[in-house]
Formats: structure tokens, sequence, C-alpha cells
């Protein structure tokens, strides 16, 4: 194994196959999964390997799909089950989504298992799957990773908060929306949640927002990124993920992790999702150019401007 | 009546004694209203001169207050009735009150008679009531003031909607909150909501969004102002009319009605609202300095560089 065919960002959680109603559409088995949006978000940036699960009844066309954009698949096990389905809607407010059916299958079997040439990547994200899991996969790195992002759900936050709380400490960002924050740090304001995680070693705190973006916190200072005004939600799954993706993948090709270019990749990674909210399943991010990204950028900067 | 005595200012809008009770403590009977709210706030900026109405409980000392201010009372009428009074409860999600009791008391008499030497000012601000009694407002000017700014609530928007959209397309801002706007317009999307708004003949269209700040929206462009963040919100009553007071009394002391003020005027609304929320009734802002604006201010600028 050669270091060329290593990741710079190894993108560890589910890959799924998504039914997904909203007032603008519908897909049925579209693909889908944390794994798979921050994978393709990650991959705009740097160079990404994917660690899933997948089932038998997963079309080969998907793994095509993302060794043509240049991403890893070596970490993608197949299990014997269907693969995970997640099947929601979504009313004419995109901001919540209805789950109707959730059918884990091959999550079932999941047991993160690195390639060894995975091993020794600088940047980690943890997809939100179980806890104890997300642990494990620490222990394989051989070395501590320059950046660990985790992200969890409200799932996880309910049944083993005590796990989510090491996960959080064991990672250098870990990322919430408000309402997972508040419900881990069991307060409302939004502020003091992140003051929680500032305690738990972590040097900065991110808490997304949606539609109203995001906020920055270290222990010294305060960003907040708004969101981008978009007029057309089409479907928002995978907004979280490509959020994380294209975070850790714009943190990974600049390679600067002070704060004022934290507050760059939180931009960048805002415009991502935004885009991603534009289509159904992985169809934006698919057809994304740069300099459309550079220009949705550049757009963030005037709509802050006073 | 000389034209010194002449407000730049008209603020019409309820005077209430509020009882409100948050997890940080209780007042009982305090001054409250959205005229008293967006009085003080607009004094704090140009000559403000207030037209509402009291009952006959009213304490003198809340008038003595305003005229130490110097905030005109001339156009504050007196009631048989008690004064209006509302009591309401925050609980640990500061974002929304429960209303216990609302006693309109003496808005029931209230039809707003501008005084003389009210009816040439150049900035009106229309508080939140009856959408007929704003347009009667409007009808009392001489002339047609160079702006108008108006508010709304959900009440009014359920009961009177084609009233509400008039007094929209009469004011230059009509200011609403994010449910407000998605109530009016029929729409969960902010940014479609704010073209409607736009369509109404209005040059600028202002969303409030409470903690995650405000949208600015002008044919062209579109601003997004954060939220403050408060780590200590004690009781946010009247952080709106604070906003709408701040804003009108920005722009009439510098009487620029492009959007690059609009945005700074904005910027210092959410600065006099976010004072607001640290403390019950009209206190802080009662106590708040021209230093501790200015410093927030240019806090505002650190937190949304990138």
């Amino acid at each position: 194994m050669t270091k060329n065919n290593s990741p710079e960002i190894v993108i560890v959680g589910s890959m799924a196959l998504d039914t997904v109603e909203t007032p603008f559409g519908k897909v049925e088995n579209a693909l889908g999964g944390s794994a798979s949006y921050a994978g393709l978000a990650s991959g705009f940036f740097a160079k990404t390997g994917l660690v899933s699960i997948i089932g038998k009844d997963f079309p080969e066309k998907h793994l095509d799909f993302f060794k043509e954009h240049g991403i890893g698949i070596e970490g993608i096990e197949k299990s014997e089950k269907n693969t995970f389905h997640w099947e929601g809607k979504y009313g004419f407010d995109v901001n919540s989504a209805q789950t109707i059916k959730t059918e884990l299958n091959s999550l079932l079997d999941f047991n993160p298992k690195l390639p060894e040439h995975y091993k020794n990547a600088d940047f980690l994200f943890l997809g939100n799957f179980d806890p104890e899991k997300q642990l494990q996969v620490l222990f394989q790195m051989k070395k501590r990773p320059r950046l660990v992002v985790s992200d969890t759900m409200n799932f996880y936050i309910s049944s083993k908060p005590e796990k989510v709380l090491e996960v959080v400490k064991a990672s250098d960002i870990a990322l919430m929306n408000d309402a997972e924050a508040r419900q881990l740090f069991k307060t409302p304001n939004l502020v003091k949640a992140a003051k929680k995680i500032l305690e738990l070693d972590s040097e900065f705190a991110i808490i997304k927002k949606g539609e109203h973006g995001c906020l920055l916190f270290s222990k010294k200072s305060f960003f907040s990124a708004p969101g981008y005004p978009l007029e057309n939600v089409v479907d928002p799954t995978g907004c979280g993920d490509s959020f994380a993706g294209a975070l850790i993948g714009y943190l990974a090709k600049t390679k600067d992790l002070g704060e004022k270019n934290f507050r760059k990749a939180i931009i960048t990674a805002s415009t991502i999702a935004s885009f991603n909210a534009e289509d159904f399943s992985l169809n934006r991010l698919s057809r994304l150019k740069k300099t459309e990204i550079s220009k949705r950028i550049s757009e963030f900067k005037k709509i802050t401007k006073f």
C-alpha cells in the first residue's frame, strides 16, 4: 500500500437508500446516509475515504459514483441484509422531517473497521451512529488525528447520554444542532450549552441552527454565520452531513486550525449545505461546480456586511 | 406651539402594567406596553412623542419617568378604566411567553388622537394594535411622514388579515417576526414571505427572528443580522418594540434611508433589544449608557467577520 493511496480524510457513517417526500416531489430508494453526504462534500476539498456498510440490494452504480468522484470505497463493507432504509416526509415547513419508517437492516451489523491505510489519516469524521462504536473507531487509529469531528442525534442523547459526552470529550469538534445541544446540556440557552461543550476539552463548539445558520464559540470569541437565503428548498436531507463533510474537507485542504480559518470553513460548509438542499438525494452536490461554490461564498460576504 | 416642541418621531401604541414571571424572577404591574418600550428606545436617538392611553390606576411616576427622559407625553390620554394589564410567564425557553391573563381595560377606549404639533412628524411608528386604528393614525397626519414603520401580531393576522395587508401596504417598513410572516403570507419560506412584502410597495422588508437575529430584504439585496449571544436572558418582553423604536430612532437621527444605513440601523436596533432582555420591564434601558451601546455595536462587527 503506497502512501499516495491513503486518504487525508476518513469519513465513518451510514450509507442508506432513502425514500423522501417533500412538497416538491418524491424519490424512492435514493442514495443517502451520513457517510454518503459527508464523503461527497469533503471530497470537493481533499482526498477522502469512506468507512460504512451497505446491504445486498445496494446498487453497484452508487459505488461507481463515489469512485468517479475520487472517493475511496475500500472501507465499505457489504452485509447479507438489505441496506439501511429511511423513509421520511417534509411538510411545507421543511425544517423538520417526519420519519415514516426506519429499517436499520445492514446498519445492525455495522462495526466500523478501518482499512490499514486509513489508520494514519489526519482528519476523521465520525458521523452520527452509536457513540460506543464511534469511540471504537478512534481506538483503531494508529495515531491521534489532527482533527476529529463528530456528530450525534437525539436518539443517542436520550439513550446513551454518558457515551455521547465521552465522544464530545474525545472529539475536537462535536457538531450539534440547537435542539440537540439544549437536550444534552439541559439548558434552553445556546451560549450556556456551548460553554459546556468548551469545558469538555474542546477548543471550539459549533451549534448548527438549520435555516438560521450556525454559531462558532471558542473560549475567547464568538462567530455567527448566517443561513443562506434559499427561496426554493427542495429537500434538506443530508444538509447537516454535507456541512460536516465540507467543514472537515476545507480544514484538511487549508491545514490551518486557527479561529480565523475556522470561520472560513464554516461559511464554506454552509455554502455546500445550502446547495445540497436544492435537490433530492446527492443530486445537487454531484453536479456542483467549483465556480458555483466560490460565487456563493462571496455572496455570504455581502449579506453580512454593515 | 413652537416648532421646537414638535417631536421628530411619533410612537403610537399601548401602555401597560405587566405582571411577568421568568425563571429569573417576577415583577408585578411593572411598566410595559409597545409604546413604552419603543418610545424609550427611540428617545435614545431623536426627539420622541408618545400617543397612547393609560388608566386611572397608572402611577404618575411612570409619566415622570418619560418626561425625565425627554419624551413627550402630551399624546397620552387617560381613561376612566384601569390600565391595560398583561400577565405572562416564560419557561426556561424564553423564546415564547405563555399568556396567563389579558385585561384590555383602557385599551378598549383607545382611539389614537394625535396632538396638533405631532401631525407633521417625519417619522411614525405604529405599534401593534388594531390595524383599522393604525390606518386612522396615518389619516390624521398633515403630510405623509418620510418613514412609516408598523408592527402587527398573530391576533390581528388571524382576525383581520385584509386590514393587516392594508397597513403593510401603507407602511414603508412592516415589521413581522418569522411566525407572523409565515402566517400572513401562508408560506413556511421566509424569502418568499419577504418577496410578498416587497410586492406590497415596500422598499424594504424586515423579518425578526428573536434570538436568531433579523433579516433585511430589498428588491436587490439581502442582509442577515445575527442575534447577540446573550448568556443571561432575564425577560424578553418588549424586545420587539425596543427593536422597532431604536430602528426608527436611528434612522431619524441619521436621516439616511439608503440600504447601507438601514443595515446599521438594524444592528443598532438589535443592540438595544439585546440590552432590553437583560432585565425586567424597562429597567435595563432606563439605565443604559451610550458608551455601552457603541461598545456592543462594535462587538456585532467582530462576531460576523470572516
